[in-house]
């Protein structure tokens, strides 16, 4: 088990959506800030990295919400880098209230892209040691992708904002493409439970993503399969689970 | 004059841009959030004004930025209500790095929209006075914009968390808008001087929004003009200054 690292954050009225809630790329922008911190204080930020010629990128992230932090909220993010194999470190976070109740739950993994082949690079004792992660033989397996059928599709602009360091488009803003067909209603009146996300391939300024959805009821809930393409090509699949959210 | 209040602000990596520079959205934002906490303070918060039936709206920026501020900057943003007449609310804002230089200055145009009617409301005495504020007759004049002439238009996406809880576009928006169609490649190579944006109609989720815009060489600096556009009317108008930035 690796070293935990604690950050508080107060919720600020611009990470939250309509009704004061704060959103799902608010909320992993905020945890990978947490991880950010934790890096810098052990000496492996983004500096140490990148003379490395390397980057940190997001391969998944499986997100369960018990409830969707609000405006206002005084919170603490929790981080550990669990475990780690040749190609990809496990990274827990735990997202608590003022009364330390768990809120939110997120297991995400993490490479190190090479900056010029852009390909997965080996993970190098000397940049995970200082997280005492449990070394691991195994690559870790999780839930598979429910083909998207009967799709709809929407197409996505990209914006000079959307791109991050690692000049390809930052992996928070995948749920809000993801989303945006869902379209008002269905995100006004539905609370998410559970979103897991998959990054396959980079999108990059000047690609023409699109986004298919599909939507299936299944008894008190909604499963929403997603899946964001650049020229016929699979970049990104998400599949969330949803809730009527109850009427106050 | 008015009431000053000051917030400190630690710049996030996920409010900044590529180059890890504040993005103009972010940086409104956060002004913003000053405000909100001034009138919390004050006594005047949202759920006051929302009793009264009454949501604040944002009708006018100027900006002037003599440097944007860098990820991991400890920001002051200092805000003051200047002055008020019968529909408008002056108030400027100023963001000072942690050596007490300003950085950026914001004025700012506040109107108080009817919830029901969507129109502008009268501002009350007993809203405005806890603020000092100076009552005054005239209504301020703001710099005409020059009109867009020979322009480009690209049609945008309104996305659900685009939305606020005014139930519409969200002003912060609008710089993201404007900025789209100048393309990374202007914008990685330019650093925004001044700024003014005028919101003149509200845009709403299910509209189908266009931004027109033009660019003009000014010597050393650029003038971009733009437009949002609705069904052929104009939503808002933004005109900017850039400047080359110097390679480092």
């Amino acid at each position: 088990m690796g070293l935990v690292y604690t950050m508080p954050h107060e919720v600020s009225y611009y990470e939250c959506d309509m009704s004061g809630q704060m959103t799902p790329s608010m909320l992993v922008a905020v945890a990978i800030k947490a991880s950010e911190q934790q890096s810098e204080q052990l000496g492996r930020g983004t500096a140490y990295i990148h003379e490395l010629g390397l980057n940190w990128i997001i391969t998944e992230y499986e997100i369960q919400v018990k409830c969707l932090p609000s405006v206002g909220e005084k919170l603490t993010i929790k981080t550990e880098a669990i475990s780690y194999n040749r190609f990809f470190c496990y990274r827990n976070f735990w997202i608590l209230n003022e009364q330390g109740e768990e809120l939110v739950s997120i297991q995400a993994i993490f490479a190190l892209m090479n900056q010029e082949t852009r390909k997965i690079s080996r993970v190098q004792d000397v940049i995970i040691e200082p997280y005492e992660s449990e070394a691991i033989k195994s690559i870790r397996r999780t839930a598979n992708f429910l083909p998207v059928e009967s799709f709809e599709t929407t197409s996505l602009n990209i914006l000079y904002y959307d791109i991050d360091e690692n000049h390809h488009v930052n992996n928070a803003v995948y749920f809000t493409w993801m989303f945006a067909p869902l379209g008002l209603e269905f995100l006004s009146t539905h609370e998410l439970l559970d979103s897991h996300i998959r990054f396959e391939k980079e999108v990059v300024y000047g690609d023409q993503p699109i986004v298919s959805f599909e939507k299936m009821n299944e008894g008190e809930t909604v499963i929403t399969k997603h899946e964001i393409l650049v020229a016929g090509n699979v970049c990104s699949r998400g599949q969330m689970l949803w809730r009527k959210k109850e009427i106050k």
